[in-house]
């Protein structure tokens, strides 16, 4: 959506235009219409809302952050909010009142149908995190013994309402899945063929319980545009869509790279996020790391007197330790990634480590020999290079046993590898470092001074 | 996909079972059969690839590596690969022949029609990173005379060889984009409507040339299941799938994560991918960081006279580097994930920046504070605790302006931001934190002996 629209549509509602308003409207997708609302202040947004489509409005709200819907759901009358309600499909309602309080949550569920409020009660029952927590009860299954024609006809009367008409899901009288037909499959298929001899009786499918990013491994590998959700019975409960992983997709992988960078989740849009809850939330990490960084501290402090003597020691301490972590962050990044995607497992372990240790001597021995030469030319001492080079040589090989080993074990133990990333591994990385400094140089002291 | 399953079918392959696999394979789907060939060794291939079914050994074949690939290739005769091809869609053949030799890629297209070559030839010429690189041939398409059963029979007539039959797109005369309308849409109306009184004619779509990313992202806001891809004039070339935008939006997440830690992409199952060739991908950053690293130890040159005198100083070198290394790589990955997500925009450099300033300060105290105390404690020097938590508080603020403003500058500049994260910005904060450290502890000497 184009900066210029935003404006030229702030500028209308300062003069209250709604006729222009109207006409500028009706050309947005509700996506657009979200993402208007993100920009606008609250003023602003409660002159607009009375003027767009309930339809779009009840679309986008699915997309707003917490606090614009918050502000829309207070400017609505109930019969309005029982109108937007009805246009949306069950996964979004059950995110839109999961975060607002049990009062609140409980006067909009009274606006809806009972049976529908049962639905969203139970949707908000699951953990927000797995496959019930995203998946949605707007699916189409059918009965094995229907034809084609009368499944056409039941598709044609609950397509408004279904979130996903591509997948016609089959069931038993007791809801248990038997089968899936695309609806590729369907209107291909002659009218009078009976369904249960055109199903894939093998369908995939999640269990209820299954973590998010388990579906959308599973949606990923196979192509699907949505995958049915059972319990322990293999009843039918729901099917996740294909959207809703995309948006599970990107949350995992901003939530990986934020683990890498010792931070947590930040939004953006969130006007309650006040400078100290924003540095409450990025402190404790810094403030563990600043304690382990001091173990670095104690290592230079049982050398203080090797330093003392030969104070060009610590020209190469920002060098080796920072060449160090950056080695260790590579392999640790390899890992982390690939155990995220699917592409290395727990059993990859011993392979990709001998491969790791292959190439970190390798890259260990030309940083080795570099750092060794540049420190000869510098300081004009041959045996300063010598115990430069060897200690970087050391602690590249360990940095990246460390950060191939690291994340395999947190993953083995069910704690995300990526918490271990970047500035913990930096860290351990730096203090281990300076010890294998310090201790070459006290092996070579004789030689050095 | 079970690793017991998989052993078994090794197990069958070595004592040759011809029986037992073809059961084993019957229930495979195609992306497991695509997993199943990437595990096993070239021989096993060999005595696998004759009783795979043609369309799933065609469907498989898209999802495996290059070396996979061209052991496959390898092994089929003319004939079957004439079948194989017949069953791919043409985004697929694209890039199985991208990499391919020019002598080996046009032998293959002499396999199919001379139409369908001239499509993949087409596609080959297009930037692979762009939608035109990414898009396929298949999709629906038709005049807008049309009524819903015309539409509905020329639909089941290439249902089977579309890869996409959801969304069908209106053209005029001149193939140029008129309108769409979904397959929900189509089967609800009644038979003798006039296609053009049903169509949406504000139609989603993108450029040829349009980066994949920028693909991606109106795919995902706009919940598409696939998007059209016109030409300057308008006309439809093809369109881009959902499922192939899923690849990219984990493709870009992991190349973002490894320019944070420096490196560059790995192929696990490359067979080629040697030690050395490992090793060369990896060291150029390590050799480049390395060189920038010598920088703090100049600054540490420059004032080895004031570590001579109070040896204490070094102590708290690494926890100052350290810390406002992570304080910097934190603010610095906001930024980074924020413009890969579209969160942010060149223009909130200003208001981020202002926040970040405020969020830094205060954290900034909160460690000044304790690392002023721990020196305290630690030396019993108050004077070094105040120099110590001084240095902590400007470090951490210029490091939070540094990494917030430098992804936004590069993004400006048109360079992926994800490169200066990680090892770049810590290595510059290094130097910078070491030489505010010295100075402050030079103007405070005479307190400090």
């Amino acid at each position: 959506m184009k900066e210029s629209l935003i404006l030229e549509i702030q500028d209308k509602i300062s003069i209250n235009d709604m006729e222009i308003l109207k006409v500028l409207l009706k050309d947005l997708y509700a996506a657009d219409i979200a993402e208007l609302i993100d920009e606008l202040s609250k003023d602003e947004i409660k002159v607009l809302i009375p003027i767009i489509p309930v339809d779009k409005l009840a679309y986008s709200l699915a997309e707003l952050d917490f606090d614009d819907k918050h502000t829309i759901l207070n400017l609505l009358a109930p019969k309005e909010l029982k109108i937007i309600l009805d246009n949306m499909y069950a996964d979004d309602i059950a995110d839109l009142l999961g975060p607002l309080s049990i009062g609140k949550s409980k006067e909009l569920l009274k606006l809806m149908k009972k049976e529908d409020a049962e639905q969203i009660q139970n949707l908000l029952g699951y953990d927000e995190d797995s496959a019930g927590g995203i998946m949605t009860t707007e699916y189409i299954a059918i009965k094995e013994g229907k034809t084609v024609r009368d499944a056409l006809n039941i598709i044609r009367d609950i397509a408004r309402e279904a979130e996903m008409i591509y997948y016609i899901y089959v069931v038993s009288q007791t809801k248990e899945l038997m089968g899936v037909l695309s609806m590729r499959e369907l209107i291909t298929a002659s009218p009078e063929a009976r369904i249960k001899d055109l199903i894939q009786k093998k369908v995939i499918n999640v269990r209820l319980d299954l973590d998010q990013e388990e579906v959308a491994r599973i949606i990923s590998k196979y192509d699907l545009l949505a995958v049915p959700v059972v319990n322990h019975k293999k009843q039918l409960l729901g099917i996740i869509t294909v959207d809703d992983i995309i948006d599970v997709i990107e949350e995992e992988a901003t939530e990986d790279i934020y683990k890498m960078a010792a931070t947590t989740e930040v939004d953006f849009d969130d006007e309650n996020n006040t400078i100290v809850k924003a540095s409450l939330k990025r402190s404790p990490w810094l403030i563990v790391l600043l304690f382990a960084s001091i173990l670095s501290g104690s290592v230079i402090d049982v050398f203080s007197d090797l330093l003392n003597t030969v104070v060009a020691l610590a020209l190469f301490m920002p060098t080796l330790a920072g060449t160090g972590g950056n080695a260790g962050t590579q392999s640790l990044a390899i890992v982390v990634r690939g155990l995220a995607t699917g592409d290395l497992n727990t059993k990859d372990l011993r392979e990709h480590l001998f491969n790791e240790v292959k190439v970190g001597s390798l890259v260990a021995t030309i940083c080795g020999l570099i750092i060794g030469l540049v420190a000869l030319v510098w300081q004009g001492n041959y045996m300063l290079g010598v115990v430069v080079g060897l200690a970087m040589f050391c602690n590249i090989l360990s940095a990246t046993f460390v950060g191939t080993t690291t994340p395999f074990i947190l993953n083995y133990l069910g704690i995300d590898p990526a918490v271990a990333a970047g500035p913990f591994i930096t860290t351990v990385i730096d203090a281990s470092g300076l010890f294998i400094y310090f201790s070459l140089a006290r092996l070579f002291l004789p030689y050095l001074t």
